[in-house]
């Protein structure tokens, strides 16, 4: 057992990128890459789609947030579904085990290897195939940028991918499919379940299981699509997906106000709900101690006076601007008169819309520096949205926190709770996990809402899923991956 | 072997209900129901919940259409998922064959036994447990009736379920999400998948499988619930749902529209969706025919002066009505300018827009005093939609087929193709099948878009899945039921 038992992730990678969990695990009974593997690839890819050389292979061995580093033995990237299914079929005979990697954007370390697992990109399968201007179906290669796939269909025919993350410039559609990604427009569009039309997915033994159509109603036979989706690749590898896009609003109107309370934020939210659904297309809220954040960490001017203990970010979309803004005012005067809402600001024009989603979007890189952040993002009901918020500010009293801040995407439920020190710091993360997981649980909420599990959630799945359950996906696993040589590690623990 | 080796489906139900198709089965290896069996179930359920007499069993042996008949041993009736359980246990240790039944308003002889199965109904388990006005979530038993349980949480909560089927006084919320039910609504909120929440089944061997939450994210491992959506009954009895339910529209606005080509109705389509995506809740069209028929069979009057190629019924839904209002007069004018639409007429009071949809919706009822009907549930690429209509139209010419109509959910690409004659006629089923399917098959159309697969169209399902496809389906099955006890005969062909 050249590469030891336990998983590289920690306190290697300089002090701001070490891991917040330390998974053991043990190499599985997988063959070593051989020098005929390796020219068999080069027969199936070409010599150049074969990388073995360590700098090459860098990018692809280490994850997003730098918490986990694999010792991937190749890194292969084929152009084709054919190719990929050569692969695997080569992969299965071998039982040589396989990471299937998008645009490595993950943040629980799914898409980079454990151990020596062979990295197999689909970073040069990026063609988008159709675009129906008439239905909105639009079917791609898995390995398009989520980012150009939005501009091609924008361009093309004025429409919009139903989803949008801040990873959009890097992530593949293919893996936002295989992590069922979720992001800033669910409210709005729903979860990819309902969006993805059809997908082609090459299965461990190399078998391509084609259900690939553009059509939204479909009735025959078991969904065998929706498996794969939020299967982080450990079912089978995803080559092709159709996705029903909407049409691109012409304007969007967006309002940024300080609450009172979270009482109030509630009332907000309720309204808004029943006043406009139609045209909500985000609800986010952040807490005072995010703001403080980016007013302190990046000098970033709030466009209310004094400070509130809660703050709101809507915004609303649509194909008529003036009915927008006049929705969108009548709502706030509503809202005003009724208390709900202390203050606020509201820009339709495209550079101030920005400028006010900016004072969202950048806590995160506002938290970074503070020094090290434990990162959560679980989904709870509405009522008890914020309290784990306090309750973890009790647990972390008296340790190196430096703050805990609660914000998110309120109107799906998905609290993003953050915790910064300025280094890494095993006696604080005692004192948060498995705590915040087991409070999680313990509300019926989700310990992992759009992150997905991956490695670095795998041990805390039993608090959420029952027995049956595990076992039910293990079965999954079985009946399509019998050898196990798709990502393994990953999201299911062993059966105890 | 008792029972016969024909499924009596065909000839015996009265001249208009006879089946469509005739469906050579065997008995599967189960056992036959005993007095044992029956104490057993007596003790488990008490002994009004199972019901072994003809009479009583009649409207649960005959499908909603009146095309199968089945004899189904005994009607097992549960209040709750405990009693499910312990029913299926004693089913699976006994290897006794189950046809799970809602509603049986299925249309593909799905929710019927096709011979002695037991019939598990979940007429009794109808409570609604939680309605969440803030979140929208609403958990129920499956037993709900759908039109019930969408008055509740309008009454309780200002909320909607977001489906809506002609069914809707009959059906159950448990089979709508195991048929993958579609409907009206699907254009506007999306499909079951997007929608349901969390689901508690019942497998075959009575493990309870509980996925129920109530949370829009939720990325914990692989999404069973999934799996079961569009099942058919065949790896699970649902016996929870939780659905995602929206505000309940304020108003509604309904234009009934004349064009003058299968184009003008297409450049019509486009133009709503890209201007007021955010409130067609309806795209529906009706050929000439369908409209004829509507009119020399029910005598109902139309509203629009002489006759036209194609009509539209398009309906818009939202919270501020002299903004729906406005919008779809502005896009009236819009397209009378173009020339894509010749006439129209437009309603905003209940009553009135009650009058225009029930020109759409009485066409099935119209259909049927020409005699016999044989009806089609196709999605097709809207550019082909209305093709099949003029190709089955000739393949029909001098046969007993009096007309050939079109119409159906052109929003979501969703075509109801259906021909009439005097009385049931094997030539001209000959002339239409397979010919229907082996055409939507080639333009990768779905051969059942909305209604399921169940017995009537197992046949066909090879020509739209591929043997990857079909053999990953009956893997699944089972992994989840290696007895076959599940609703037996139906979906999946025998691997050849």
């Amino acid at each position: 057992m050249e590469l030891g038992k336990l998983v590289r992730v920690c306190g290697q990678l300089g002090r701001r990128h070490v891991s917040s969990s330390r998974v053991h695990e043990h190499r599985g009974p997988f063959a070593m890459l051989s020098d005929v593997d390796v020219a068999t690839f080069e027969r199936l890819l070409g010599s150049s789609a074969v990388l073995t050389e360590p700098a090459d292979m860098e990018a692809f061995n280490v994850d997003w947030l730098r918490t986990c580093r694999g010792s991937g033995a190749a890194v292969l990237l084929p152009r084709s579904t054919e190719e990929v299914s050569a692969v695997l079929s080569h992969c299965h005979g071998r039982r040589l085990a396989v990471c299937p990697q998008g645009g490595n954007t993950g943040l629980v370390g799914g898409s980079v290897p454990v151990f020596d697992e062979l990295i197999l990109s689909t970073a040069r399968m990026n063609k988008v195939n159709t675009i129906d201007p008439l239905s909105g179906a639009v079917s791609c290669d898995a390995g398009c940028v989520l980012e150009a796939l939005d501009t091609q269909v924008g361009e093309k025919a004025a429409l919009m991918v139903p989803l949008d993350l801040g990873a959009k410039g890097s992530c593949h559609i293919g893996g936002n499919v295989a992590t069922n990604a979720g992001g800033l427009r669910l409210l709005r569009y729903g979860p990819l379940h309902g969006s993805v039309l059809g997908l082609e997915v090459v299965l461990a033994d190399g078998t391509v299981l084609d259900t690939v159509q553009t059509l939204r109603k479909d009735n025959t036979g078991l969904d065998l699509k929706q498996l794969f989706i939020g299967s982080e690749g450990i079912l089978g590898v995803i080559t092709r997906v159709a996705i029903q896009c909407v049409p691109r609003p012409c304007s969007t109107c967006v309002a940024f106000l300080g609450c009172p309370s979270f009482e109030s934020t509630l009332q907000t939210f309720q309204a808004a709900r029943h006043q406009f659904p139609e045209f909500l297309s985000s609800f986010e809220v952040m807490d005072a101690e995010s703001m403080r954040c980016v007013r302190d960490n990046l000098h970033l001017r709030l466009p209310l006076d004094g400070e509130h203990p809660f703050y709101l970010l809507i915004e609303v979309a649509g194909s008529n601007e003036d009915a927008l803004e006049e929705s969108l005012l009548r709502f706030l005067d509503k809202c005003m008169s009724q208390s709900h809402i202390s203050d606020g600001t509201m820009a339709k024009d495209s550079a101030r819309v920005k400028e006010l989603w900016r004072l969202r979007e950048s806590i995160g890189e506002a938290l970074r520096h503070d020094g090290y952040v434990y990162k959560y993002d679980i989904s709870v009901p509405l009522a008890t949205y914020m309290d784990v918020v306090a309750l973890i500010r009790e647990q972390v009293r008296g340790t190196s926190a430096i703050r805990v801040c609660g914000f998110g995407h309120m109107g799906d439920s998905n609290l993003h709770l953050n915790i910064t020190a300025a280094g890494w710091d095993e006696a604080l993360l005692g004192r948060i996990e498995p705590f915040v997981y087991e409070w999680t649980a313990s509300v019926r909420g989700s310990i992992s809402a759009e992150h997905g599990i991956g490695l670095h959630k795998k041990r805390f799945l039993h608090l959420c899923k029952t027995p049956a359950a595990l076992d039910a996906m293990r079965s999954l696993k079985r009946a399509f991956d019998p050898l196990e040589i798709l990502n393994p590690y990953k999201m299911l623990p062993p059966s105890s």
